[in-house]
């Protein structure tokens, strides 16, 4: 390769956030990722998580609740993820799953827009992202989902009648960025409310919800909160007096321990939390915040273009010969942290990957996916994983029908 | 007392689950009567916990959604409970919070009975059980809550138009206890589904859902899952192949990673799954549901009368003077595992209790609430509340308004 190793580490040498690498749990001669589907354990969060469950849970019992604030969690927490989103203080709620904070954002929206009965959805949104919507509207009746085949099939799905359009900023198979100003912008001045999935931007680089209605996120990806860490709902201020979602749970209510017989909207975002919180999962999510607010955004990025670049040069000197395609956007500006390449041997080929150590994950029918998660992932890791896919894919190991078939079962 | 401190650590001594008191973590010098609010911290969570965090997210990382189990957690989880609630396998799932589950809940059952356009609600449920049936008739439209007060006025509510009725088996504020066999009876007799809310009574006893038709609760009173931990919803297989829930996600999905475009629900009550699980909130339910295994329900259930039964005795008999009023029934098999007081100066009172240590919780306007978690409470714990509660009220301490006025900014 033109790039060699000793270039990669000299990279790894000089990198602003080299530091991080050390906060993370990374079982060794492990290439990880995969850090765009689960996120890596920071060593503070098993602390923290330990300390929530002995001292708070155990040494405060109920008196938790206000002693170690779990009550505000749903709110504390969203503020201090507020600014990685370009959100401010009390525009952010934590809790419940990306799946139904969906459902909030899009029953919220409808209610705001009750003479348009259109929700505009994209066919590379992510499956939940679809099915949550095609579930409310099938109970709600009145209403059609317009399905478009991405974004430049926008313009002519905005009709008059579209209450809301939902997007993902990052499409979860091909890593391919929207501009979401300009989405928005577009969304917007057709008198439609908009809503962004973050699930694949929210710790990748710095967000930027501007004008957005509505934008959803998990913490379980870049954001390393933990396996089924609490999702997050943003709500643009202009709508914290109005906005109503389907979901009308106590901890949403205004007057949450007055009992009183009649749902009441809390003020602000707060009106978007539902059930009692799930205390143990925000442990590890503010640890990780703990560690996001000593990162600076402008170089997670510029390593993220970085190492998603050179991911893509390297293979593509070294696999050429191999039909691997590209499928992410070559321009950087237009690609989140991940790489995508096809290859109609897909599946095998990430297996063997996994045996020598390189952790990506598998898409069917055909698609190879790379997370690079700049805290924790370097140059010579991306270097490795080059290397190990060149391997893999030169060596012809995988289409050995005996090795296929005992990948197929392990 | 006629009953001395003396017979009590006898009755302690003789009891077959004392042995279960010392798995638990409970802090020196507190008598907790708040088990029905937020169970105890078990000595095996924070060891479940810890290894959940450290091996499966640690060394596993994404790889725990398989080799860990992340992905059927809900399922095999539910599966652990069920004998709890007098269900079987494959027919509880575990996750989301209590709210969310009663918009599955009720969502399915107003597409299993679309020609009735009616929900029956108590309101003596708990507040968010009424708050997100508003929020779903709110935006569904069409529907009526018909509010009924207590399960007397339940004949007279069941029309034909009725299609479920939503009702706690233990009432939060009484412990008063609905017999579920009959009223399931009643309900399904008139054509409706029944909706029980067993937060207040699973793990306080051997519940039976028998023939009703959705039940749900939560895990972190009795069952002592930890703070927020996630809720159940079970569903009755006559349901299993017709209910549907407004609540669509990827997780109750026939086939969550075909990726498919159209929401088909999966087989059986994993179809109530929605979004991804809170994986460390399982951890200590788990662990905790180790510790049911082991238990005999029967004696559960004994020990529970014992000690309601006990604690009225012994508070009746050294607080006569002082005006408490018993809201609790004084039959314990209309009781669940909590007794009631109604007392003018109840906020006092149980702040100058707690301050000894005795911790039972106050709800607004003068309820005084005990609860009494056989594994961990014993019969002097018994004696020792009634003697503060009588050494509170016969001290008159708490009627100085200087005392008072500390209370309240404490």
């Amino acid at each position: 390769m033109t790039i060699s190793r000793a270039d990669c580490l000299a990279l790894d040498a000089d990198d602003p956030l080299r530091r991080f690498r050390d906060e993370f749990v990374l079982p060794d001669g492990t290439v990880y990722l995969v850090g765009n589907s689960l996120g890596a354990l920071s060593r503070t969060a098993a602390a923290a998580t330990a300390r929530v469950v002995a001292e708070e849970w155990g040494g405060q019992l109920v008196g938790g609740w206000n002693a170690s604030g779990w009550f505000d969690l749903p709110l504390t927490t969203g503020d201090r993820l507020a600014p990685l989103i370009g959100a401010g203080p009390g525009q952010v709620v934590v809790g419940d799953t990306t799946s139904i904070a969906i459902v909030k954002a899009v029953s919220a929206a409808l209610r705001l827009r009750p003479e348009r009965r259109v929700i505009v959805s994209d066919t590379a949104n992510f499956p939940t992202d679809r099915y949550v919507v095609q579930g409310l509207v099938g109970s709600l009746g009145g209403y059609e989902i317009r399905d478009i085949d991405g974004p430049d099939a926008l313009d002519a799905a905005l009709s008059d009648d579209v209450a809301c359009v939902l997007l993902s900023e990052v499409d979860y198979r091909t890593g391919a960025r929207l501009d979401t100003a300009e989405v928005t912008a577009r969304v917007r001045g057709a008198g439609a409310l908009m809503i962004w999935d973050l699930c694949h931007s929210a710790g990748a680089y710095q967000v930027d919800v501007a004008e957005a209605d509505f934008a959803v996120g998990c913490t379980y990806k870049y954001l390393n909160g933990g396996p089924g860490a609490p999702a997050f709902l943003y709500a643009n201020p202009r709508h914290h007096a109005d906005a109503e979602s389907i979901l009308t749970g106590w901890h949403g209510h205004a007057a949450p321990f007055a009992f009183e017989p009649a749902y009441r909207p809390a003020e602000g975002v707060r009106r978007f939390s539902v059930g009692t919180p799930h205390v143990l999962s925000f442990a590890p999510l503010n640890a990780s915040l703990d560690i996001w607010e000593r990162v600076d955004m402008a170089q997670v990025r510029a390593k993220s273009v970085a190492l998603t670049s050179l991911f893509i040069d390297l293979v593509e000197e070294s696999c050429a010969p191999y039909g691997l395609e590209l499928v992410s956007p070559r321009d950087p500006e237009r690609r989140g942290s991940q790489v995508s390449f096809r290859h109609p041997d897909g599946y095998p080929v990430m297996r063997a990957l996994i045996d020598r150590g390189v952790h990506g994950d598998f898409r069917a029918p055909d698609l190879l996916r790379f997370g690079f998660a700049p805290l924790y992932i370097g140059f010579a890791d991306v270097h490795d994983a080059a290397t190990a896919l060149a391997e893999v894919l030169g060596k012809e190991l995988w289409r050995d029908e005996r090795y296929r078939r005992r990948l197929a079962v392990t």
